[in-house]
């Protein structure tokens, strides 16, 4: 099959999430998760990331039977990363409740020999060090794809601004775009932060979606996809991010028309994150269910211009 | 020239803003000024309102030279509407510091006689009997459009639920949609609020742009323009309904095609809305700028499928 592999570093951890609508318990989640099962839709993934003795089946159960390479999974003795976190009834604010590194605290990124080629890369929201130790272990790859947050960008502001020379895809949201480039309004914020190095910023609305700069100015916006249930939002950027660069790294090209898109694509990927708790929406997903929401995103954005 | 003429009913007023930007004391603003001069880009507009002895030369100033007929426009004894309003650094929160009714108080929506067969009409923000009450005097329009606000959701349900019977396109700001509906999902909420009367729904979201539901179902979706000088918020949902209806009125029918359309021309207006204090923007504005950002949203939305 086509498109080039992609390399993604992240965490892979247990949830236990309760929105409005329910509850679940340590079910499997973290950014890798979410974002290789959605790019594995596209374009075949190399995931480098750490679990513990307790994941046990679910790497089959998650990973097994989709275009996802396990050779930099480690697998170590002690617990896996696990969260909790609670959603209000407008599910835009997310209370943590707690956050148990376990066997991510020591997490090293070692990419294996045979990955370092990877013409896509993406570094998922790691302390920036980390970010540029996976660069530093691999060949200039084609494209360089990064998410980060606000801890990093108040922590660890020059490890952050040192890795962000060597990102071509920025994915952060409107409030880390705003804090990062210590402005508030947001077309003036993306012109600072694309200063910083990243020659594209994806700046994540949640449930407004998405706007991202062109390579010859301008922006492109798309909307979230106005859906009837919304179970849980957890994953939905990272799963955003894996359809978009999923859908990139399967293209001949990046230009402006793949980068428009691939933010189609991550829309379409993220609408389905939420229809249900951890990954399960995402396992049960089809090529046709994603050519079908692609389709429907053009009906709900489209109009003629006389 | 062509068109259906649209009937205006609504407050007209002086504005005092302070925003991070700046501030403007004693200008002219009011949701039917912003609505009726976006409007009268499109098609002729009728205003009914009222202003005090102090609006004077500014009757001249904003709507002279316009296709906007002021046999409406009741000029009597008496201050004009006031209101003071300050704005935060995200110019998303809105304080109001004062509202004085004045001469709006008493203002009872008298539609001239000539005014009686409009073929579409616009219910400005008022109390819902009063618009029912300009609806009583006219016949029945091809199209009626209705804004309204949480003040008459809590305050006179029932007086609204009586006009919503009444209205073809309802337009109101996204947390006005989940009050009215009591449901916190847009989708659900948007149904809701459909069941009472209005066919059309469209959900202004602010810098997050407007959702609308179509006619065959499902809904049509604009990101806002994303801009450099955002000066003063004030009005531009005014103005966006004055580009929506303004448009819709100057098309020969109302369809799923106009109506997107309708949602780009409203969206286009009010972003020129926003670029300067008071309705200063609409003021200089011409049918080529008009034009120019209608394809510049385009650009911002629409991508390829292959």
């Amino acid at each position: 099959m086509a498109g080039n592999p992609i390399l993604a570093v992240g965490s892979v951890a247990f949830d236990s999430v309760k929105t409005p609508f329910g509850e679940a318990n340590r079910v499997v989640g973290g950014a890798a998760t979410y974002f290789s099962i959605a790019a594995s839709f596209f374009t075949d993934v190399r995931i480098v990331a750490v679990v513990g003795h307790d994941f046990g089946p679910n790497v089959e159960k998650v990973f097994g039977g989709r275009r996802i390479d396990l050779a930099g999974l480690q697998r170590v003795p002690g617990e896996t990363f696990r969260w909790r976190g609670e959603y209000g009834f407008d599910l835009n604010s997310r209370e943590t409740i707690y956050t148990h590194l376990n066997v991510f605290e020591q997490f090293t990124p070692t990419i294996p020999a045979q990955y370092a080629s990877s013409p896509f890369v993406f570094l998922g929201n790691i302390h920036p060090t980390l970010q540029t130790s996976v660069l530093d272990q691999v060949q200039r790859p084609t494209l360089v794809g990064a998410d980060t947050m606000n801890y990093w960008i108040e922590r660890t502001p020059d490890d952050l601004r040192a890795v962000l020379k060597k990102v071509d895809v920025l994915l952060i949201n409107d409030s880390e775009a705003r804090e990062l480039a210590r402005e508030s309004n947001l077309v003036k914020a993306a012109r600072a932060v694309q200063a910083m190095g990243p020659a594209t910023l994806v700046i994540k609305r949640g449930e407004h979606g998405v706007l991202m700069t062109r390579p010859g100015g301008g922006f492109f916006a798309a909307p979230a996809m106005p859906l009837e249930e919304v179970f849980d939002p957890t994953g939905a950027g990272d799963t955003f991010a894996g359809g978009f660069l999923g859908y990139l790294a399967s293209c001949e090209r990046v230009d402006d028309g793949s980068l428009a898109r691939a933010i189609i694509y991550g829309s379409t990927m993220a609408s389905f994150a939420v229809e249900d708790f951890s990954v399960d929406r995402l396992l049960r997903l089809t090529q046709q269910d994603i050519a079908r929401r692609f389709n429907e995103f053009k009906k709900l954005t489209h109009f003629d211009a006389v």
